[in-house]
């Protein structure tokens, strides 16, 4: 029998696209879905006629591949991949590759592969990113894990991978353990920030500019030729003229009610535990969670605001404004996503190229965008780059936006509309740049509550002290109580 | 032998203190330290002379104690909890009582209660507040687990608890499984908002009103006197007028990098899972973060703002302003809370008791204050409440604030100064009370990006659409790709 290039498990629809896309590239490959009708429907189907080869046994499946075998596992992040590895390992030879393309969190893919490693296996942890579409016509992929494995898959993942303008496959290696799935993280957190952004940007031009959808749509379509290039606003604009069958706007009967699966909450959690603002992306998080609550938001609105929400002044609010506060907070929160990536790279021991990871987002991907090609120029021009508002070009592009910036929040507030991730771009961006900030404070409550000890401005860093502050307790400091 | 009526594991400060409590009501307490020294030392010292027995083994440690024994742990959350459970197990008979006073996660105290259940063994997680003072003095105190506990360890610990100045002890039975240490988690996740908005209070009072700390000092004591009473509110009085030995203000003196120990971060977590925005104490945590890079903040302003913050507009800011701002925060801030009180309790069938919890914390804990008898009223009167800012009350106070409160942030934006969490309360309160958020743009986006699916506003709820956007693309839904 003809063995095939790779085989893939899991066909939902991100790993169907994945094989046509394999095999339009010229490779075979061999497929497996735990539900066996659901492989005979693909092949039956879509994969009619293709160089796609189906098994309902997974012995069956590992013995048609070429050695060393690459086993693609596109199936739910959790338990589930685990059990399939444990399934795998007897059908498996020293040296082969058991690649994960799916979701999972970065200390699972950490875990299993030195599991696998002991074994004698090699493991990836892969990103893939596009959706259906990308998966399909060339995803972004963030491959992590064993090095050793890289030479054996770089020609088909680059093969099928989106190429950026300059024709550079959107893949490369990221790194050890799982940093692949970690980048990947990274990049869902920052798309939900990006989606939050627009949906902000959205609102303003709604409800304070008072733009109809069609301008808002032919508005995007302007920004789309500018420094806002990106898929997400692209798309955006054809979401904003798109018509039902009834003629009227789509849009408007869509439910205001956003879902979310969890890589949103996970950037977040992996930040907070590396000690790093990602204010934006949490902002996001939140507020697609109080988007699920419609019906406590409309009584909400009945009781604070039956009058409406504006106190009657006069809005004047430009475009240009939006425009300048859209791409400011987008900055911030591209800003924010790299600063995680440079505190993971240093925390693990990564030693992650930045400027690799901007361009492989460049295509693919849903946060693809040319913006991409400028934080690219930051991280190559300066590696060590201590955080990317710290680069000129970036560091111009705040300034000059920030009054306008300023001005949409300003006028959000005093009309009593919410602007999220705008305003928290906002605060973050003026706490990272206050020389003294008021935690002085935080630290004196904590001494005076938990004798937590403080550092002082005129003592070396690192030297500690307990201030006696009522006269009374002890001389011991905190140990159990800890806030 | 005399036997103890109570057992107490681990010397740290709070451990050392709860002992004396116990002891000065009259209980006799045994006590073990993993390094014996410790707890000669506490012997010799502080305990001397009292009803307080040391033991080097643990055995002895367990035959010295009543049936049933109650054996407190005072140790470090994580593994030595677990490790000293198997250590305990020997020792203790079927129906004795394992509690763990120190801020377990409450997963883990989920799982121990239910593990040593299986063993025959009650037990208990509870929340223990108030730092080294309140340990000795009278703490607030939360207990959870197994309620057959409950009667056997009720006297002890309503005796050595806080009493409110209605003398009713700061002690009640939480719930099941890990909800007392739950609740604490969220005392303390609230902790955070309280001190991070004192901190943002006084840096307006400082930087833009330009108060000089003794003002500020005795503004706080002022304020102390009104709706803001609190703990919190006093020692900030105190901080701001207490001197250094050489006659400065101390205040000035402590570094602005303000550390953290993970009960902020892990109830940003637990809020994310369970789809509740706690977006005030998030940004309590990241501004923590954002404050330990000292060196970056110092050059990042050197580099944005070179010529200073202000852009030279006159400021004008009330301090009746910067009073309604902290206020109405910390409303939201207790919202956002009892919020996710209220859906911890629906997910995990705890049925707390949201207004019994409120009255646990008007004294003992670090944000004891007159303010929790508005919130406990609100729960009694009302305990299937949908949201604290339904509550009369509360609603008025916000719209009573809301202008000041509005005006405070407008100021600090317009003079490029940072207050992340007055200005995500704002924006909190502003989305949670409108009725058309812009996030049908998110479910246009994920439905055209990924075959997401979105509600119709014109078809009933748990309906959902999918559109084909582009007039290309199959027929199959999202599987593993999730954002």
């Amino acid at each position: 029998m003809m063995k095939s290039d790779i085989g893939l498990i899991g066909l939902a629809v991100m790993g169907e696209n994945l094989v046509l896309n394999m095999e339009s590239k010229g490779y075979r490959v061999s497929v497996f879905n735990r539900t066996a009708n659901v492989m005979h429907k693909f092949i039956a189907g879509r994969a009619d006629g293709k160089n796609i080869a189906g098994f309902e046994n997974l012995a069956d499946f590992t013995d048609s591949l070429k050695s060393p075998r690459k086993v693609m596992m596109m199936v739910k992040a959790g338990d589930a991949v685990d059990q399939l590895i444990e399934t795998l390992i007897p059908l498996l030879d020293k040296g082969d590759i058991i690649i994960d393309g799916g979701n999972s969190n970065h200390a699972d893919t950490t875990r299993r592969e030195s599991y696998l490693k002991s074994k004698g296996f090699l493991y990836v942890g892969t990103g893939v990113s596009g959706g259906e579409e990308g998966a399909l016509k060339g995803p972004s992929i963030m491959p992590g894990g064993s090095e050793e494995a890289w030479p054996h898959i770089k020609e088909i993942f680059c093969d099928i991978a989106a190429k950026a303008p300059d024709g550079s496959p959107c893949c490369d290696w990221i790194g050890p353990g799982g940093s692949g799935h970690f980048v990947k993280m990274v990049h869902n957190g920052i798309e939900y920030g990006d989606m939050q952004l627009i949906a902000e940007a959205y609102s303003v031009l709604k409800g304070l500019a008072g733009l109809d959808n069609n301008s808002i749509s032919k508005l995007f379509e302007l920004w789309n030729g500018g420094k806002l290039q990106s898929y997400l606003i692209e798309i955006s604009a054809k979401i904003m003229s798109h018509k039902d069958s009834d003629g009227s706007y789509l849009i408007d009967k869509i439910v205001d009610r956003a879902g979310q699966k969890g890589t949103g909450k996970l950037s977040v959690t992996n930040a907070m535990e590396l000690g790093i603002s990602l204010n934006l992306i949490s902002s996001a998080v939140f507020e697609r969670s109080i988007s699920s609550r419609k019906e406590l938001r409309v009584e909400a609105e009945s009781l604070l605001f039956p009058d409406g929400r504006e106190p009657g002044n006069k809005i004047t609010i430009s475009v240009d404004d939006i425009h300048d506060a859209l791409y400011a907070s987008k900055i911030v929160s591209y800003a924010q996503g790299f600063d995680l990536l440079r505190e993971a790279s240093a925390s693990f021991s990564w030693n992650l190229d930045l400027a690799s990871i901007a361009r492989i987002w460049r295509n693919g991907c849903i946060i693809r965008s040319t913006f991409l090609n400028k934080i690219s120029d930051a991280y190559s021009a300066e590696p060590h780059l201590k955080h990317l508002l710290f680069d000129s070009y970036f560091k111009e592009e705040l300034l000059d936006a920030l009054e306008g910036w300023k001005r949409v929040v300003v006028t959000a507030t005093n009309n009593n509309s919410a602007l999220p991730a705008f305003s928290s771009a906002l605060n973050y961006l003026f706490s990272l740049s206050t020389g003294r900030l008021p935690s002085n404070m935080l630290q004196a409550q904590r001494d005076f509550f938990g004798a937590h000890t403080f550092e002082r401005v005129d003592r070396p860093a690192g030297e500690y002290f307990h201030e006696n502050w009522t006269g009374e307790g002890g001389d011991t400091v905190s140990g159990v109580y800890n806030v």
